[in-house]
């Protein structure tokens, strides 16, 4: 029986590091998975093996960077589950421009990148926002056929996604703000404390 | 003295159409000022004359596509105002996805295209936007103070663009919802008639 080595969690780091560098040195086109591994002292087929190849390999080391952790929001109110969603996102946009950059471009040109970003990062984040929305229709703060709510999302992407459109930097205050002034009415919430 | 010669309507309808046909088939940066020059029998000089180089060249071409025509709506209604801005938009995110994907991609990873979008595209649909808000207060619609005034660009991001960021089609039912559920509410618009 073949014995098939695990990568331990330090080696992992160890190899997200490098590919993080590179990333943001050479963006994620020209990031080459073999150089990488030979830096790691890695085999590129237990690279492979692990991660499938060189979107699931990014993926992995920008997940690495911190979980994006807007699963456990549920503070019981909905205005203080959405700054807590919101702060999360800010919190990662914040984090390192140029890498988000540099993913933000290679998106645009890999579709197996785009699926597995869709996949990884997207649809989670749309999960744990609707997960939000529906228990907050649950405890009556918002109707159920409130006709603001499929729009959510979208009110969402308009700040969370401004920086790369506008190229203007959002403080957390101004996403608050968004929140109060322009989710809350829309939702029919009371206004804020 | 030199006389220079200038590019007729017809022959620059005729120049635009192949940079959109190379546009769509090779991308923005395969695209050759040189061959396209050549295949249209003009001079690189006298493109570089008019257009200053290919960024300026690949946005006449898709400008002269159709007029995003923001710049004249004036109903005397806010809401009626914004529908027709996001109407605008959707005609000309609907009518050649290849394009502007093609741009979208482009202006990622060209700085001299990015800031000749952000010019000729980004700005004068913000400066009518800040105006038709502008006008809204003027006529009593919405308070100058209203704290969701500063928002509304963002909020308009979300919607146009979703399409990119989410890879949905979006219908103008949809947007004028989104201008009836959630724009106007937040801004204290009394409801839809």
């Amino acid at each position: 029986m073949k014995r098939r080595s695990r990568i331990s969690p330090d080696r992992a780091a160890e190899l997200f590091a490098l590919v993080l560098d590179r990333l943001r040195e050479v963006g994620y086109e020209a990031l080459s998975v073999e150089a990488v591994a030979a830096r790691a002292r890695m085999s590129k087929a237990t690279i492979y093996r692990q991660w499938g190849g060189k979107p699931g390999l990014v993926i992995a080391a920008v997940r690495s960077l911190g979980p994006l952790d807007v699963d456990g929001i549920d503070t019981g109110d909905l205005r203080d589950d959405l700054k807590a969603y919101v702060a999360q996102y800010h919190l990662v946009a914040a984090m390192d421009h140029g890498m988000n950059r540099a993913v933000a471009q290679a998106v645009h040109r890999d579709p197996r990148l785009r699926a597995a970003v869709r996949e990884a990062v997207v649809e989670p984040g749309l999960a744990a926002l609707d997960a939000i929305l529906a228990r907050a229709v649950d405890r009556g703060e918002v109707a159920a056929g409130c006709p603001a709510l499929p729009y959510v999302k979208y009110m969402l992407i308009g700040t969370l996604g401004s920086e790369i459109h506008l190229g203007e930097a959002v403080d957390l205050g101004f996403l608050h703000g968004y929140v109060d002034h322009v989710i809350a009415p829309a939702l029919g919430l009371p206004p804020a404390r």
